[in-house]
C-alpha cells in the first residue's frame, strides 16, 4: 500500500471468525489496514487473530487483533459484516448505535443448506438492504459476497474475480478501494442497494458450481474495459 | 459444425423477433441448425428471418424461416423461449400440447424498467420454473439469459461469456451443445431448475452494469478448468 495515495483504515470484521471473515482479514491486513476480528465470544476473535498473525507474520507486517464485536466496531472506521445470516439482524441491531456515521460493508449471503445451498427469504430483499434498514444512520454498501474464502485465505493466491459492489457515496467508494487492495480482484459498480439480492444470489449459484466442479470459483463480468 | 459429432437440430425461437431471439437465431443458424423464428404475427417472424438471411447469406449457408409460434414449434424438436416476460405464461400455455415431449430451453428474464431494470416477482421463483410448471410433459432447461443480444447479433463477434445452464437430463445436454455452438461461449452446469432465479437475476445486474459502463457485458465463472 502506497502511503501517499491510500488510506490506512481500521476495519472491524463483525462475526469475522469464519473462513470468509478470516479470508478478508488476511487480505485487508496484508494491504496495510489495521484489522480487528470481532466475535460474540472475544476468545474466538483473539484465537482467529492469533492464527492469522502466525500465518502472515513471515509475509508482511500485519496488525490483526481479536475482540468482541462491540469493541471491534467502537475503534474501527469501517465494519465489514461476515456473520452467518442467522445472526445478521440481531447482531446489527445490537451494534446499531455504535455504527452511527460509520461505513458498513455487508458481505452476508442469506443461504441455508438442504441438499445443496438454498436462499433464505429476506423480507427486505437482501441482507444488505436489511442492514441499511436496521442502520439508517450508517453508510451501508454491499461487497465481497462472491469471493472464495479458500482463495482469500491463501495470501499469495490471485483471486481472479470481480467484487460486485452495491450502494452509493462514500461507502461504495471505500468498498471499491478495499476491493482493489485484494490481489486479482476488480471492483465493479453494480448499482444501488436494491441490486444486492442478485449479487447475494450469485454466491448460491457459485456454491453449487463449486460442489459440481470440485473447485473454488468466482465471478467475472466480461466486456468491461478497465 | 462437424457432421459426425454434432446433431443438426430444428430450433423454434418462440417470440424470436426481438434482439435476443434474432441474436440466438444468428448463432444457431451459423452453427448449421435449421432455425424458425416464431411470432404471434407470422409476418413479423418472416420479416425477422428475411432480415437475418440477408445479413448472413454471404457468411454461411443458413436456413432461417419465420412463422407463427404454433407452426414453428410444430416442426421443431427444440423450442427456445425468448418472449418478453409479459407474454411468457400465456404463450407457453397456448403451446403446451404442441410442446409435449419436446425440449424447451427458457431464456426469459422477468424484468421491467422503472429508473433502471427491476425484477418482476414470479410466484414459481423464476421464468424457467414457471415454464416447467406449465409444461410438465416437456423437457425444460434454462439457458442463454446472460448473453448480450448486441454481441450475438454480430456473427463474427466472440462472446467471451459463460452460458449458465439450469435443468437436468436431455434438456440440459442439448442446452450445453447449443451453447458450445456459439463462438466464445462456454456452458456451465449451474444446477437444477431451482437455481434459475439466480441466473435470471444476473441479467438484471448486467443490464444495469451495461448502462453504467456503456458497454455490453456477460458473465464468466472464474476458477473453472475447462
Amino acid at each position: 500500500m502506497s502511503e501517499t495515495d491510500r488510506t490506512r483504515h481500521t476495519i472491524a470484521l463483525i462475526g469475522g471468525t469464519g473462513p470468509e471473515g478470516k479470508g478478508l482479514a488476511t487480505r485487508f491486513a496484508i494491504a496495510g489496514h489495521k484489522v480487528i476480528i470481532g466475535s460474540r465470544d472475544p476468545a474466538r476473535g483473539i484465537e482467529a487473530a492469533t492464527d492469522l498473525n502466525q500465518q502472515l507474520s513471515a509475509l508482511a507486517e500485519v496488525d490483526i487483533t481479536g475482540d468482541t464485536n462491540e469493541n471491534a466496531v467502537s475503534i474501527a472506521n469501517i465494519a465489514v459484516v461476515t456473520v452467518p445470516y442467522g445472526g445478521h439482524q440481531a447482531t446489527l441491531e445490537s451494534l446499531k448505535f455504535m455504527l452511527v456515521d460509520k461505513i458498513v460493508i455487508d458481505a452476508v449471503v442469506p443461504v441455508y443448506f438442504e441438499k445443496g445451498p438454498r436462499p433464505i427469504d429476506v423480507p427486505a430483499g437482501s441482507a444488505t438492504e436489511e442492514a441499511a434498514a436496521i442502520l439508517p444512520d450508517s453508510k451501508v454498501a454491499g461487497a465481497f459476497h462472491n469471493l472464495s474464502a479458500e482463495i482469500l485465505l491463501d495470501p499469495d493466491a490471485d483471486l481472479d474475480a470481480d467484487v460486485l459492489i452495491t450502494g452509493s457515496g462514500v461507502a461504495k467508494e471505500v468498498a471499491i478501494q478495499l476491493a482493489s487492495d485484494i490481489k486479482g480482484a476488480r471492483a465493479v459498480d453494480s448499482g444501488p442497494l436494491r441490486y444486492s439480492r442478485f449479487v447475494e444470489g450469485i454466491t448460491i449459484l457459485l456454491i453449487g458450481i463449486n460442489s459440481r466442479y470440485k473447485t473454488h470459483t468466482g465471478v467475472t463480468v466480461s466486456g468491461l474495459e478497465q
